[in-house]
């Protein structure tokens, strides 16, 4: 060696440590699904993730072996996260909104050999024991006064924290996350301490979470969601205050951000819609956020509009389990300060700017050879690579990659000259009518911004001239009584002519997936005899 | 494998393909010495970067070989520091402003084969050229018109661009900085890919250098000053603008951060002295920047205070050679919002803290096996460790770290239960009187609030009974005539009693290090036969 900078293996155990030692009296606050609040510290999470860890050992846990969590946000979820990781185990993250089949599946597929959950889905539990072979121990998190289940704190509290974080490679797995999977079973997704490690510190950065020492968050963003989008991670790093919700109701989320000083938060746009919805019929304020990350799925401009304008930041962000999840995230862009409102919104309104270590390219959807031109014109297969990003599902017989690294994202999307990201559709949703491309996303959010209607969703149904040509189902909202015509001549001035549907069809409600998003699966599933009127 | 994130080595290669892939249009303004200003990319720097690449392959230049640079900020020297890693060499930033001894034993102890220099240092060259054997390449970033050297413009346009960066281990070197050296010779630390990607992505972070693609950065900080703090790798990641002026002239730093929009800038406490007292002396205001950094030495409190009051965030912050050279960067706080002006300024007068990656210990001065608590009280020996903290000098027989990995970094310090770092000294100018510890720095500082005071050093002299005692050094400003007893008379609030010097001496002049700090060495040296009044 000719000289040498520091060995130091980047593992996730660094992070618990910096907070515990950088900001270690910076409070994290849990309110529990009971109503009753417990308080800790970064120091005091990194206690008992030492004692979790030690728990784990004496219960025979190896480094390598998986422990599932099934359980919403707070401390105790937080201190599984390190001190698993800690003993060298892997923290599987399992969604309680899963349907039973893959509850089954997930857990035997990653053999689960413990399972920490919530009180709240002891009926889960007590439904699927018999399933799950492999699981050993359940401790339950929160359990109620008189039960006989294990309780989290008893069982971690027989161990004195007195504990040596286990080495290892940067590049073995810590957390193990499933995709909810509208196609076929759930896939497993393995994140390494190394990569979680450097999603996080990109993810810091000014025009991601931007956090500073004085950020207080309160992420709605389900930690069994592709890791909370790092944001446990990202926020130990900063040092941040974090306020943590085991329920999601709005007026629990409204209190506690007013009450607790919350700066920042994090959630899918049905999440900021239900506070909306909650402050409007109560009469209240909006809280006053410095910023709002929403993902998950595309924010309707209206929702930027009003955080907005109520002073927050939006940062709109890109991304799936695959990629831990941090693709892009808008933030301010070079020229902000120059924007009117309205360009504002709009450059909000498209997914924002890969942060480093992030690549990304389109590929024509007709052929795949075609690497397609950055021109914020040309939409196409969303392709993108990195060191957070899928190399290969948990147990897969092969990569998910093609051979020069890229992982195919299931997405389409434009790109444009400054790197802005600006999706459009689902790959296996995108309506092809004679040879061009119709986005169903598109269609749908334009459909939605009609006062009648509560969703709707777009698909593309066979037609022996074009191909496919656009069917738009239609939920009326409550009382409403719009008509097809009415929503056609509503679309007419938002979209291509040749766009608008073939046909609008109400119905009484449209399905969804586990994780809350439209289920076009599903909704094929239940028209597969549809026919277009006219198409023979 | 059971499953993994994609393969992806941290290269500094990575960095400059993000900036050109992402920001590929923002701007990089050079102000040349001759007064000549160009502009280019991040695109055109990396299109540059990779004719020089192939312009070093050309001239036989291997992988691990080094590049030295002789030269001032400007866009040219940008190039070199992503062309030289890109084809794998090792790029040495010489500081032209050493004594050439230092000079002639870098650059052999270094090995260079190529010198890349500014015509402003010619005459360097012309004396050094023959004591410089190991160099075969001279290139003039910019040569006169008509003169006869090898110009760095024509080196690289023989060469199309087309070329693959080199790919290797991420722990291979990709820059050698030679410390100044204010004992023996000058020693090298060599940057590796890996910690310059990871220092500068851990510098982007809100609490350190804050970088938004909004951001314009004239660093004052010079390229070959400790890869200039990570800043052009840093900005690079945010994809910022800079603005590189090739001398440090207050007049053409003031004309360029107001013309170029600029809103962020670094530098040593003297740069922003001189800018002071430039816009003072001509009736201008201070540019309205966002952001200062100030490193190098410690900041006085007048000028943290002045920089606040016109709106700009003081990023104090603390490192060396060794370090990469971030160590801590002082922010705003946990309680910021909540503190007075008064307490902001001194919050910001300390060095700030830790960003993730540096650990911080403090040692007992006369037990080194004790570590010190962090109780914002106790000062000892600054320890710190890291990934982008040295393990090894260049081409040393051992490593400079103890059986635990830490770094001695010769500094004194008292750590606060908030990780806020406060330095007080250097390990040997620190005065032992009496078995306590009187910090030369505090004297000196509170020495230099007196309005006839241009510039103060103390040192400890021998004493029989106290072990040593300060004696305080003083450069009288320009026609002051403040005697011994007005010193010490100023003093007597400021210091605890037994601090007081007990000798002030005047001086015409106090000896400086080729990076402008106060040489104690020199001083020492100089007055080697002192003896204290009443000390035999």
């Amino acid at each position: 060696m000719l000289g040498a900078m520091q060995d130091w293996t980047m593992r996730v155990t660094r992070v618990i440590d910096h907070a515990a030692r950088e900001a270690g009296a910076r409070e994290i606050v849990s309110r529990w699904a009971d109503g009753t609040e417990t308080r800790t510290t970064w120091a005091g999470i990194r206690g008992d993730a030492l004692k979790l860890a030690q728990a784990l050992d004496a219960a025979g846990i190896e480094p390598g072996d998986r422990v599932a969590s099934l359980a919403m946000n707070h401390s105790r979820h937080l201190v599984s996260w390190y001190g698993v990781a800690g003993m060298g185990g892997v923290l599987h993250t399992v969604n309680p909104r899963l349907f039973e089949d893959q509850l089954e599946y997930i857990v035997n597929h990653a053999e689960d050999r413990v399972l920490l959950y919530d009180a709240a889905f002891q009926p889960i539990v007590d439904r699927m024991r018999d399933r799950w072979p492999t699981v050993e121990h359940y401790v339950c998190y929160d359990p109620p006064a008189g039960s006989d289940v294990t309780g989290f704190e008893d069982w971690i509290a027989a161990h004195d924290g007195d504990y040596r974080w286990i080495e290892g490679d940067e590049r073995d797995p810590c957390m193990l996350c499933y995709t909810s999977g509208t196609t076929g079973n759930p896939k497993g997704v393995l994140y390494e301490h190394r990569s979680t490690v450097l999603h996080a510190l990109s993810g810091l950065q000014t025009s991601a979470f931007n956090f500073s020492p004085s950020s207080v968050m309160l992420p709605v963003v389900p930690m069994f969601h592709a890791a909370s989008w790092g944001l446990p991670y990202a926020g130990a790093m900063a040092g941040i205050k974090f306020v943590f919700s085991a329920v999601n109701d709005p007026a629990v989320l409204d209190e506690l951000m007013k009450r607790e000083g919350v700066t920042d938060s994090a959630g899918v746009p049905t999440v900021w819609l239900a506070h909306f919805q909650f402050c409007d019929a109560n009469n209240l304020e909006l809280p006053k956020l410095r910023a709002a990350t929403i993902g998950g799925s595309a924010a309707p401009r209206f929702m930027i509009e009003r955080l907005m304008k109520n002073g927050t930041r939006v940062q709109h962000a890109w991304g799936m389990t695959e990629t831990s999840p941090i693709g892009t995230v808008g933030g301010p862009t070079t020229d902000w300060d120059n924007l009117t409102f309205e360009e504002k919104v709009e450059t909000t309104a498209k997914q924002g700017r890969p942060i480093f270590g992030v690549e990304l390219r389109t590929i024509d959807l007709d052929d795949p050879t075609k690497v397609l031109p950055r021109d914020g014109e040309t939409s196409g297969a969303l392709q993108i690579r990195g060191p957070w990003i899928i190399k290969r599902y948990f147990k897969a017989e092969q990569d998910a990659t093609d051979a020069d690294g890229w992982f195919d994202t299931g997405d389409v999307g434009i790109l444009h000259p400054d790197g802005t990201l600006q999706l459009t559709d689902r790959t296996k949703d995108v309506i092809k009518s004679g040879g061009e491309w119709i986005s169903s996303v598109e269609l749908e959010n334009a459909a939605v911004g009609h006062p009648d209607v509560a969703e709707a969703a777009a698909v593309g149904m066979p037609h022996p001239k074009w191909d496919e040509r656009p069917v738009l189902f239609v939920v009326r909202k409550e009382g409403a009584t719009i008509s097809d015509s009415d929503v056609i001549d509503y679309l007419k001035d938002k979209v291509a002519k040749w766009w608008l549907p073939d046909a609008v069809e109400f119905v009484d409600d449209i399905p969804h997936t586990a994780t809350g998003k439209i289920s076009k699966k599903d909704l094929r599933e239940r028209f597969k005899d549809y026919t277009l009127e006219g198409a023979t």
